[in-house]
């Protein structure tokens, strides 16, 4: 039994997790998400990097969007666009089906864990899913001309396509970690801090109270994949977001953020130049092929993250 | 100018509606609808008098069904039921575009007039559509082994088909009437109650404070036409309800129901040897063909009732 544990935003941690469970006993596995970018549309609460994670690990994912369901329609939203509602998230109606189900449990009390539980277990999913916390958290996106607005105003209705100079979580101080998170972190043999958005993907889940501390404890243990490669993103805003921060947008400025955290960063062949100045920054450096283009390649991604502080 | 308001509930208070509109100037007429059967399902505010009545005006109700959109798809309720929630009231995916709509309105801070007023602009319609009350109105329904349940709940859960001791409606002691439904009450040159059920579709209108006495101070110029055709609803549980409840289910029950706030009842062909008994019961009786088995009717229908009270 080797219990992993994988700090997981949206489609980049899907992926890896994807590859973790051809090389882990799913019951092994324990996804810990990111729960600052859920967002309530027109009623429904909607947790995009949950969904991603569990569309991504039953198969239901949309291979060429990446996002939402397969066979989608949108005549719901298609309605409400219709009758003058500027519906700027994109929801399809199988999708709702799932949005419906998530506020159907939370209204009649259930926690965001539970109703996660049941979605994954619904879905068939082995592995475990757990928010980060079941308490609200809001990242919150400064523009660079001041307007504060939520994340997914920033990252959906403006496509990321404006620059930025603070983010912060909302709520964050407040929030406890959800049932299981402490002890999925504390008993894993490695935690692994999956190739997401550290800054609005990961940030979130190290701002919630003792999970930074839970981690620092075990540090050696822990490995994170750097989502930047070669200076930038493969999907969405990282990199942006890390130079409009003020940090370096590279797997240098990863391993400054994360250097409390974890013992190593598997940096791509891409990077390899790079590996020095990771381990002058506090971190082990281990190059690897990080492009998980087949589901070969991210599970030997899996593989090597694992060994890295596993040996 | 010929202002017409009609007291609504949903299927066949639509229909007369069309026939109504045929017969005057859509801007004159002012519906004002039931909204204690509105129920919150999944997060959604779904408001199916008004919805039926607004689907009906404008044309793009299912004709097969009665209710809900034509050319509708189902992926969103089969999503969450495959998902294993038990969902029992029927939701089509364009159908919860329009409840996205009113829930995205309400969240946002304006009321269900308002919302509704949007919609009914957003579908086209020139007649006013109001809901009795902006507050929250719950009919509850006791059924005689005693338990209390939500009307949709009675309605659709189990379809009627189990026998009630008791109808009441939480909240009407406190609703006030939206704006414009009293002025639109005592402006009118006719106040029509449709063809809907007496006690779970008009009652809770009556309920509303002050809409029965408005009603009482002008009873000669309103007139009903009668649900019950020779002692059957032509749709739904009333017959049932009235006689479950102890009343009459006949053309003279409705009168008794509705002597104190019309001066005439528009009664069926087939009830007329039971005019002199409606009569007795104090309200003057008009016999007119009320089957509204064709647009051709449902105006013909709309005109006679009219000239009941407006000679």
């Amino acid at each position: 039994m080797t219990l992993i544990t994988v700090l997981a935003g949206g489609v980049g941690a899907a992926r890896y997790l994807a590859g973790q469970l051809q090389v882990t006993s799913p019951s092994d596995v324990t996804a810990v998400v990111n729960v600052a970018d859920d967002i309530e549309l027109h009623g429904l609460h909607v947790s995009p990097d949950i969904d991603t994670v569990v569309y991504t690990l039953s198969g239901a994912i949309d291979p060429e969007r990446g996002w939402g369901l397969a066979d989608e329609t949108w005549n719901a939203l298609n309605e409400l666009r219709t009758l003058g509602i500027d519906a700027w998230f994109n929801l399809g109606d199988r999708d709702i089906g799932t949005h419906l189900f998530r506020t159907t449990l939370l209204r009649q009390g259930h926690t965001l864990s539970e109703a996660t539980a049941r979605l994954a277990a619904a879905r068939g999913l082995g592995c475990r899913i757990l928010p980060v916390s079941d308490q609200p958290i809001e990242t919150r996106v400064t523009l660079a001309e001041g307007t504060e607005i939520g994340f997914q105003e920033y990252f959906v209705r403006l496509a990321h396509d404006v620059a930025i100079s603070g983010v912060r979580f909302a709520g964050s101080g407040d929030a406890h970690p959800a049932p299981g998170v402490l002890e999925a972190i504390d008993t894993a043999e490695v935690v692994v801090i999956a190739p997401s958005n550290p800054v609005v993907s990961i940030g979130p889940i190290l701002a919630v109270r003792g999970v930074t501390e839970a981690l620092a404890a075990r540090r050696a243990r822990n490995v994170a994949v750097s989502p930047i490669v070669a200076g930038a993103a493969l999907k969405g805003p990282a990199d942006r977001m890390l130079r409009e921060l003020g940090e370096e947008a590279s797997v240098v400025g990863v391993a400054r953020r994360y250097r409390d955290v974890v013992g190593a960063l598997v940096i791509d062949e891409a990077d390899a130049e790079l590996a020095p100045a990771v381990d002058d920054a506090g971190v082990r450096p281990v190059v690897a092929p990080t492009i998980m283009s087949s589901p070969e390649a991210a599970a030997e991604l899996a593989r090597r993250t694992m060994t890295a502080v596993s040996p």
